[in-house]
């Protein structure tokens, strides 16, 4: 998404990078996604990622706006990190399975039940009280959307796509729906979804 | 806060308002502070009033920097509104009593303890456990310090002023230490105490 924001033309050379697959990500020297390559520079991590285009691509589409902007973008994506995504974990982690490959299932089931100190079936036992608890955390987006359609004002910024890489990493995973066709939260996550042609919405599992 | 970061004289025409003396407030035709009045124009809320004071004046100091720091900073605002200040109030609304007048501790108990749905004793008894929650919520906090000495970057903004709001009412209100002397949270609000001459580190409790 921050790619598509600034307009950067780019190759995907990962088809998706499996659990027992991290070999794919060993030109990094770390094991997670997202990676990208410009030149001779490598960068993980999304955050970093995103400061690193950000300065070194001038664009009339800015991923934040005055310097200020960073501070509080890096507050609102560490809000997402720590508060949002443990409860879609909730929701939705029985559901990667189905969505992983089977000889990936021992590894994934394993670290994740260690995680959570409990059976995968005993996390998403109650999903629908978690649901219930995600509605109440997300009162300040519902508060921010009364002001703006997006973080950003009129164009999304890394605010924005902070908290849509949880709803999308959900959307991917599951059918579980984590928010009610009326909620404010929604409407902003099928704009997320529509933007760049539908880069987004047209996204096949396959790319995750 | 926001008077002083613009620049802006006033005068204070409220020595306080106890809870039994909501008839000081009648000419802003509702109850709750903080109120200002701008010639003829009177606001109320102090989100509100930012937005009023942002828009009326222009200074060199903005309160927000580009329009989209208006919709950060209502989700900052909002996140403190109901994550932080319900916490706080867990740890300090007992010692709230030895601020206020006697004649008004009758009003305060019982409006509060049917709020909490337990004694104002009962609230805060597990206040340490309470302070503990608060350290782990304060997490994207620590986060965007890490970034720059305040949310609006070298000098503060409206998202930094909101969240000081909840750390003053507890400093006006109780002893109890909220943070820890080697959190980055606490030498953020120290520099938020001294902004202004001290202002808010010389505010005396019938400043309230």
């Amino acid at each position: 998404m921050a790619l598509a924001h600034k307009g950067l033309e780019h190759n995907s050379i990962l088809e998706g990078v499996g659990f027992t697959q991290k070999y794919k990500l060993e030109f990094s020297g770390q094991k997670l996604v997202p990676v990208i390559q410009d030149g001779d520079i490598i960068i993980s991590d999304s955050w970093d990622i995103a400061v690193y285009l950000e300065k070194s691509y001038k664009s009339d589409m800015p991923l934040f706006g005055q310097n200020n902007d960073f501070i509080q973008a890096k507050f609102i994506s560490s809000w997402v990190d720590s508060q949002i995504h443990p409860l879609i974990a909730k929701c939705v982690v029985l559901d990667i399975l189905n969505v992983i490959n089977p000889d990936e299932h021992e590894y994934f089931r394993l670290s994740r039940e260690k995680r959570f100190g409990a059976s995968l079936e005993q996390v998403v036992s109650d999903r629908d009280a978690t649901k219930k608890l995600i509605q109440q955390v997300l009162y300040p987006i519902r508060k921010a959307l009364e002001v703006g359609p997006f973080f950003g004002g009129e164009n999304p910024n890394f605010s924005d796509y902070a908290l849509f890489g949880a709803f999308m990493w959900a959307r991917m995973t599951s059918s579980f729906e984590l928010l009610e066709t009326y909620d404010p939260v929604e409407s902003w996550r099928e704009r997320m979804l529509s933007l760049y042609d539908g880069l987004a919405k047209n996204a096949s599992k396959t790319d995750i």
